[in-house]
C-alpha cells in the first residue's frame, strides 16, 4: 500500500502528528511526503498534483482537506489538527488504531460528489464544498441572475451566492440558511448570502442540472471551497455542473447523521 | 379520449366552470363526471375510484387536485376556482383553448414523485404535497424522534414534523422554512413545525430512504395532503417510503421556476 | 418574612423538594402551601389567590411559575424540578444556601412587563411568556389580521400567532423565529407560526401598543401562557396590552444572556 | 422658511427634478444648494456641513439621505430618485402639492433614534440606518465577540455583524434575519450576517445600552451607513450607543406600517 502525507506546516502540533504518521507507516508501507512537509521535516516530498498512492492522510482541518481534493483525484484520510474539522475522520489520539485498520483495509470508501466550476467555458478547479460568488465591496449588494438549464430561477440582491454539495451543505451554506443535504441526496443547493429580498429561498436543484450565474457589476470574486479566488465581472459567466470526478473519503463506518450531529457548531 | 370532471361542489363558480367544461368536451369526447358533481348538475355519476378515463380535468384548488390524486392513477388537468391554486394549471378564462389543445395531445406530462405512507406497517394513502405529524393539543409541543434509514437523524421537540416531497416544498413545508425543490430532485425534505431547538433545520433525504417518525405521547395527528387525518400515539410507528405510483400533471410547458415564482404567495 | 410554597404534585420529586423547603424555612419564616399541595403532604393549604405573603416558591418547572403567576402578583423564586426551566432560579441541589440568602434579603428583584389579554373588551388573565392564537383545525391554516394602534400591521395566513413578552421571546416564540428580545426591552413581538407567506417576518412592537388581532374563520383557540384555553371565532376581537402588573422574580444576579445562554435548547 | 437642496450629480433625472424643486422654491422661500450640485447647475453653493436651514431637501435615494443625516442636523424630506427609496417620502411626479403642504406648515416630523459608534472611544459619524463589522477576507469569517452593558452576550464566527436602528431593520439588517421593529421601539437589533452557528439569533437591546464588539484578526471592515469605511484589527474596540442627536423626516403621516409593507423588496 502507498500512503501520501500532506499537513498543515504553520502549526506544530500537526507537523508533530504528521512525525508520528510517518514514523507508524514507514516500515508497513511506501510513504510519500508533500514537498511543503519534507521541507520543513528535512525529508524529499513531492508536489501535491504529482504525488501517486493509494491514500493520501492529510493532517490538519477542513482546509487541508479541501486543498487536497482539489489537486488529486486519490481518497483522502483527515486526522485534524485544526481548529474546523467538519471533514475530517478521527482526532490525533485515536489515529494509530485506525491506521491500522486501514493497512488491514478494514474501511471503506465513502464518495460525494463535486462541482465542477467554469469561467467563461474555462474550467478552474472543482469545489467538493462550495463555490461562492460575492461582491467585493463589503456591504455593498450586487444583483445575481441564477439561471437553471437556461431557465431563469431567481433574480436577487445579495451580498452573494452560494453553490453547495451536499457536503458542503453543513458548512457555509448552513451560515445562509441551507437545509441539511444528506450526503447520498444527487443534488445541490443554491443558497444567498444576506439576500435584500424577503421571499429568497435556498433551492435544491438536481445535480445533473446547469447553474449559470450572471452579476450586473465588475466588482465580484469567485471563491472555491475557500482555497481558490478570481474576479468576476459583468461580462462574464459563471456556470456550475457535476464534476466527472467525486471526492472519496476514507471512514469505518456510513453514519451520515451522527457525523452531521456531532460536527456541527450549534 | 375519455375524460373525467371532478369539482368543488360548494361553490357555484366552480360548478359553474365544471357546466362549461362538460359542455364544451361532451360532442368531442367521452366525458364522465364524479358521483357528487354528477348530483349537483343532474347528471349520472361515478365515485372517483371508479372513473376510468385518459385524463382528469378538476375544477377547483389544490385540495381537489389532492383528493383526486389520492383516489386515482390518472393524469390531472387542473383548472383554478379556488383560492390556492399552486397544482391548477390554468384560469377558467383560458380553459376552452387549453382544453382544445389537450383534444390534439399538444400536451405534456409532468411526473413528480409521491410519498407512500405506512402506519404500523400497513398502507395509507399516498401524498402528493406532504404529510404531517402534529400534537393534538395546540401549542403544547411534542418529542419526534426522525430516523433516516433506521439510523437516528434528529430528536426534536417540535409542534410537527412535515415530510414533503417537491411539489410540496413550496406549499405547506415552505411554511416551515424548507427550501425549494427543483421538482425534477429524487428526495424528500423534512422540515420541523415551531422547532423548540435553535439548531433545528430542515433535512433534504434521497427518495430512496426509509423515513421513521416516533413520538413520545398518546395524542398527535396524521394529516395527509391536508385531506385525510389519523390519530397517533406513542406505540404507533408512522413510515415514509416514495410510491411506486407518481402523480402525473397535464401541463403546456416545463417551466418550474416560472410556475414557483407567479404561484407564491410573498 | 412569609413564604408561600406552590408545587407540582404528580412528580414525587417535587413533592420531596418541597417537604425539604418547608422544612428548612418552617422555623425561620411564616410558611403558608397552596391547597394542592397540603392535601398531598397532610398540611392545611389556601387556594393560590388567597395566598398573601412576601416571596412564592414554586418546585417544579416553568409551567408552575406560569401558574403563579397567572393567580397572584408576589414575587416568585423558582427552583426546577421539571423538565423545562427557563424561568427557574436553582436547582434542588443548590436551593438551601439559596434560601438562606433570601432570608438574609440578599436578592435582587427582576420585573418583567407582562401581556394583559382582552377578549371582546372583557379582561383574561395577564400572560409572562406569550398568547398564542392557533387554528384548531390541526394542518389547517387561518386567515391572522394584525392591528397595531388601530393600523393594519400584517394580514397573513398561518397556523398561528404568537405574541410575546421579552420572557417569552425565549420560548415558544423562539421556535417561530423570533429573536430574542432583552428582558429590559420595553416591547413586545408577534412572531408568526408556519405563515404561508414568504415575506412574513416577526415583528417587534412598543409595550405601549395595543395589538388586535381577528380570524377568519370559527375554529381558533387562545392559549395563555400554555396554561388557559379559550375558543375564538371570527366575530371575536382579541387585543393585547401592556399589563399594569410586572411580573417579578427573585434573582442573585441580572446576568441575562448568561441566563439565556444556559438555558436555551441548542 | 429655509431650504437646503441635496442631489445626487451623476444622474440626469436627479438632476432635472432637483432644478425643479428650486424653480418652486426660490419665489416662496429661501434656498441654499449644496456645493456640488451647485456647480452642475451653475449656482453657489455650500459644502453640507455649512447649511443651515429649516428643511433638507434630498433628491436621490437612501444613499442621498443618509449621507445628509450623517453631516447634518436638520429634518429631511426625501425626493425619490434613485433605486431604493426607503427612507424617501415622495416620488417626483407628487413632489409639487407636497413642497407646497410644507410651505403651509402641513407636515409631521417623524424623530427616529440613530447610533453613536465609537472606535477606541473616538466619536465616529452617526447612523441612522446600520453599522456593519464585517471580514475584509470574503468567505473567509472572523469571531466576533459581543458585549452589552459589558456582559458578554454572544461569541460568534460569522462573515460579520449588523448593528441597526428600528430605521435600519428593514434594510440590511432585514437581509441578515432581523425582525421588523416598529419604527417608535427604543432599541437596536444585532444580527449576525451568516452566522456559523446554528444556536445564533438577532437579539433586540434596549437603546440605553452600550453595545461593543471585539473581533480576533487584523482584517475587518467597518461600515457605517453604507457610506464611510474604516479598517478594524483585533485591539480596536468598537462601541455603539444611542446619539444624542435623532434623525429627522419630514412627513405627511405616521402609518409606518403601510411604508413598511410598500417599500419592502418582497
Amino acid at each position: 500500500m502507498r500512503f501520501g502525507i500532506v499537513s498543515r506546516v504553520d502549526k506544530k502540533e500537526a507537523v508533530d502528528v504528521a512525525k508520528k504518521v510517518i514514523d507508524f507507516l514507514s516500515d508497513k508501507a511506501e510513504v510519500v511526503v508533500e514537498k511543503k512537509l519534507g521541507e520543513k521535516i528535512g525529508k524529499k516530498g513531492l508536489p501535491l498534483k504529482k504525488i501517486k498512492v493509494d491514500i493520501m492522510v492529510t493532517i490538519g482541518g477542513d482546509g487541508t482537506i479541501l486543498r487536497t481534493l482539489q489537486n488529486c483525484d486519490i481518497p483522502v484520510f483527515g486526522i485534524n489538527a485544526g481548529a474546523v474539522g467538519f471533514l475530517t475522520e478521527i482526532k490525533p489520539k485515536n489515529m494509530i488504531p485506525a491506521l491500522g485498520r486501514i493497512l488491514k483495509k478494514d474501511y471503506i470508501i465513502d464518495k460525494r460528489i463535486k462541482l465542477e466550476v467554469k469561467l467563461n467555458k474555462k474550467e478552474l478547479c472543482d469545489c467538493t464544498n462550495e463555490a461562492v460568488l460575492h461582491t467585493s465591496h463589503i456591504a455593498k449588494m450586487r444583483r445575481f441572475e441564477i439561471y437553471i438549464d437556461d431557465k431563469m430561477a431567481e433574480d436577487i440582491r445579495a451580498d452573494g451566492i452560494i453553490v453547495a454539495t451536499p457536503t458542503g451543505s453543513t458548512c457555509y451554506a448552513m451560515s445562509a440558511g441551507s437545509p441539511i443535504l444528506d450526503s447520498r441526496v444527487n443534488a445541490f443547493v443554491i443558497a444567498p448570502i444576506a439576500p435584500f429580498k424577503l421571499s429568497a429561498r435556498p433551492i435544491v436543484v438536481p445535480a445533473s442540472s446547469r447553474i449559470r450565474i450572471r452579476i450586473d457589476k465588475d466588482d465580484c470574486l469567485l471563491v472555491l471551497d475557500g482555497q481558490y479566488e478570481k474576479k468576476i465581472g459583468k461580462n462574464d459567466t459563471v456556470s456550475f455542473t457535476v464534476s466527472k470526478i467525486p471526492a472519496r473519503f476514507v471512514r469505518f463506518d456510513h453514519d451520515f447523521y451522527k457525523r452531521i450531529r456531532e460536527g456541527l457548531i450549534l
